[in-house]
């Protein structure tokens, strides 16, 4: 792979990803989460939707071949391959208030939620704006009672997600910085923009 | 009861609710769905969130006990009673587009999320910060692959829930427009609004 970027363990990054441009997230070491975000670039108003997405792809676990629907009823982005199979669009991404929850024997961290409020606002996304996050390689089961449990992730070194953008998007893209969703370790997320066909 | 105030089949309205108040929504013919909406009054960029909800509850199943969460991580309403135990907060509200997609053969409405914007609209809440709304009573069985149906409520005539306000809220709420979440009947909704003790 040329043009892999790494993204910092408890760190996060925002960039434009251009229609047809396939967007591949790596976990480089394995057992690690990045919650992605997009907005439409001519319109950041409209973004990801977990509530569109469950709808029109009548599933709560999304993996090749399902679209992540925007809050507009858009398709934002298809899962093109996915050798990990596994991943959230549940959860909200962690925060200094998530950690104070949580963890409150441990040091508070402004988390994804606050690594991603920084990456965005230089394209004008407030904090308020930001919905849940597609948790990529998140391990959240649900029981049939509907408890939730978030366990490590399942995933090995070099699994990967590809995911093509069916719009020009401005993507927010973390390593995550929780305890009990990258399994207690703190890890760097790879990913790569991909010329779309 | 006094103060039952009814939402006609279809429609949708909004007001205020202070801080120790109980919200009552009724169903009182049996088998019809509400959608809720939830705001501070203070700053109407604070608002329901599944996510938030979904990450503090630890379940998607939310009944008596269970608290509606905000984006900003504070506690917006409390569940102190509920006579079905059924409701879904994994699901967008019907709209022009979901009417497309899932109904081709029949007449486009504005559903739920039309009525609620409308509604909205007086109190400077836009279209686009509308979030997943809490459907009360709507039957949404997620299978153990995570695939989700919508299935008619399984509500009596008269059934019920109660929520206590945990802040000063602007309320959205509506009789459901679509056809599969009220089993293919258009029905109204009731609710009152109690004094908090």
């Amino acid at each position: 792979m040329n043009n892999v970027q790494r993204i910092e363990p408890r760190s996060g990054v925002a960039f434009g990803l251009r229609k047809g441009e396939i967007l591949r997230v790596i976990d480089p070491l394995g057992g690690q989460v990045s919650d992605m975000l997009a907005f439409a670039e001519v319109d950041t108003r409209e973004c990801l939707s977990n509530g569109r997405t469950f709808d029109y792809e009548e599933t709560i676990r999304l993996t090749t071949g399902n679209r992540l629907w925007s809050n507009r009823s858009n398709p934002m982005l298809e899962i093109v391959e996915d050798s990990s199979g596994s991943h959230d669009f549940l959860l909200t991404p962690c925060s200094e208030a998530t950690f104070r929850h949580f963890y409150p024997d441990k040091p508070v961290h402004r988390g994804c939620f606050g690594n991603l409020a920084e990456a965005l606002a230089p394209f004008g996304i407030a904090a308020d704006a930001i919905p849940v996050a597609f948790n990529i390689f998140m391990n959240v089961p649900v029981d049939a009672e509907g408890n939730l449990r978030v366990l490590p992730p399942a995933t090995q070194a070099g699994d990967f997600i590809r995911m093509r953008a069916l719009d020009d998007l401005v993507i927010g893209l973390t390593a995550c910085s929780a305890y009990d969703s990258c399994g207690g370790s703190f890890k760097p997320i790879d990913y790569a923009v991909e010329a779309g066909r």
